[in-house]
């Protein structure tokens, strides 16, 4: 079990019929104006919109606008923001919708008090400050909802890079699991998914994380349990709540303890596929690229992977453990193939090239992986 | 999955070594002097003194010293350390021990700002500014290094009476699980005991809060494997390491999510077997009166124990994994029964008398025990 440090300072509220509770908490902060940022319009469907309004407003908040944030959030939406936040002198950033929507006000947040956000993305800036970050979760995937991370697009060089920081972890997120309830299955899924492969990013790092495996295994079961579920009744309420709760335990730091810090090899090879190709969910392209990577570095550590085979999948073989995780991702109708995302054959190069940017000493903190073993991999999973 | 508030503030620097690291983020903390409180001496031997104490002189922080904290720690001696506290105007407390050295640490830091500490308790006075708290720990078992809870004793009137307060969660606490090495298999195990309680406080209280009941039976295993690991070699690392983790989760929050508060009809007993037997230790009455509690109350929500009982013991029948869990505890030589304590038959009425002044209202959240429960569970116990 490796040495670590563990520090995760968001305040969680959970549950049907909370977000009410959304005004008052700002009033105790002593926040006066915020700027609500959002996506496409979902959350007015589903009645968020108006629950959040109403409840800032009998607190007597000021509120601000700014819609249009898209899955995959990108850089240009974010300087815009952070321009809007400063000549309106805001006092917090208030995330509603899902992780692009929360990334981005993680992003503003810290831009706030930057020259440029993307100088803190490339390095040559340091977070020191942040406007405090509030949200509202309308999608459970990402994890960002309770992590110190953002992942945003550079649209002009095709990076879609992360910070990780301290400062970004929002003060309070509430989550009501009943406004997913509208949630198409396509997207339940594919956020599942995105929980399942933030744990599996974990997962092989060592074997010596008992503690944090058995919890692992645990969440990996209970996720695609009530996928499952989700499958059959998008109304499941409960189902909803364990899932969104599994999803928010896969990357607020619960997951990694003891385990260094992961891989994270698919997640940046994922994000050369949406990077390329916007239109890409994260996790659709995690659930292409993660059984293929499995099988490919498998014999590295075959102890470990006979492990997840064995205590997620109840097999004996990772071969046969694999078999069922692909059956199940098939089950959920999601894409089987890089092919299957859209990808083309010549575009292969050009996603090995954006990848190795991003990763010029060479990609995966434990498995590895050359250019030959990268395209190897996209081979395989085309 | 019942609704919920979570936030853990604590942070944890865990591993084999990092006790150095005290006394730098003492100083990033702005800390200057404070008073480290310890029990009897252990840390002396075990070497986690010197550590602490080269640490922070080597920060430049000044120690002030206070020792003989017990075992079931007393409300006169954390009445004598506020007024220590004040005397010396410190700025932080520091608990370097287990959960007795830091429940008083904590209880210190909310009375130096009370008229009196254990109106705090009664209920009649409110915890509204503490001292800033810092732990070593030396005994994985109450989770108290990572929670707003302190027990106390007061031994004029033999209650044994809890607080929980935001205010009162360590600032930081460094677990070195290398340090418990030289604890004897019977403070061992007594400690996973402890937090297998906890755990099971809350496992029976709902069966739809799946995700937390999942992680919950993967602690219980993990901490069950642990301590037979230990029991063949007190120097095992990495078993240490898992359950002094898996203590630590079993009562930071992450296994009430969802749970209602969980029932804790049996740490009310507990905390009466210790009133007036100072020598009981915590983990070993629990060890007596859980197994008990499981048979008498088990009929009134079988799923729930069926589920446990499948879950944790791979058993079919309540029975057969109580059996299990009972022989576990005997296989590591602890107490079966009221009578192994040492509490004597004539006792047991006295008993029923502490626990109810305790819970006026009766006892128990999930499982309501009435006097008459009360008195056949003990029964049952002794």
């Amino acid at each position: 079990m490796q040495a670590f440090s563990f520090k995760n300072p968001t305040k969680i509220i959970f549950g049907a019929g909370q977000i009410k509770l959304l005004g008052p908490e700002l009033v105790a902060d002593g926040i006066k104006h915020c700027l609500l940022i959002a996506g496409g319009g979902s959350i007015k469907a589903n009645g968020v919109y108006e629950q959040v309004t109403d409840s800032l407003q009998k607190a007597g908040i000021v509120i601000s606008e700014s819609w249009g944030v898209q899955a995959n959030p990108r850089l240009d939406k974010v300087r815009e923001l952070i321009a809007l936040a400063r000549e309106l002198q805001v006092d917090a950033i208030l995330a509603v919708g899902g992780g692009s929507v929360i990334d981005s006000a993680k992003a503003v947040a810290a831009g706030f008090y930057l020259n440029d956000i993307w100088n803190a993305f490339r390095g040559s800036e340091q977070v020191k400050q942040a406007l405090p970050i509030y949200t509202v979760l309308t999608l459970s995937a990402t994890g960002s909802e309770m992590n110190g991370n953002a992942v945003i697009t550079n649209n002009d060089t095709t990076q879609k890079w992360g910070i990780s920081s301290a400062l970004i972890y929002p003060r309070l997120s509430i989550i009501d699991p009943s406004v997913q309830s509208t949630l198409s299955f396509r997207q339940t899924a594919s956020g599942a998914i995105d929980a399942i492969a933030h744990i599996l990013e974990y997962y092989f790092a060592n074997d010596t994380a008992k503690s944090t495996l058995a919890i692992n295994a645990a969440l990996l079961k209970t996720i695609v349990e009530m996928t499952d579920r989700l499958k059959l009744n998008a109304g499941d309420y409960e189902a909803r709540a364990n899932l969104a709760w599994a999803a928010t335990l896969a990357l607020n730091g619960t997951s990694g303890i003891g385990l260094n810090e992961g891989d994270w090899a698919c997640h940046a090879i994922e994000h050369s596929f949406s990077a390329l190709h916007q239109e890409i969910a994260h996790g659709e392209g995690l659930g292409v690229i993660f059984p293929a990577w499995i099988g490919y570095v498998s014999d590295r550590a075959p102890a470990r992977f006979a492990a997840w085979a064995k205590e997620v999948w109840a097999e004996d073989s990772v071969s046969l453990a694999l078999h069922k995780f692909r059956g199940k991702l098939e089950e959920w109708e999601m894409p089987g193939s890089l092919r299957d995302l859209g990808i083309k054959d010549p575009e292969l190069p050009t996603l090995v090239e954006i990848i190795l940017s991003g990763a010029p000493r060479g990609l995966g903190e434990v498995f590895k992986l050359s250019k030959d073993d990268l395209q190897a991999l996209l081979v395989l999973a085309f």
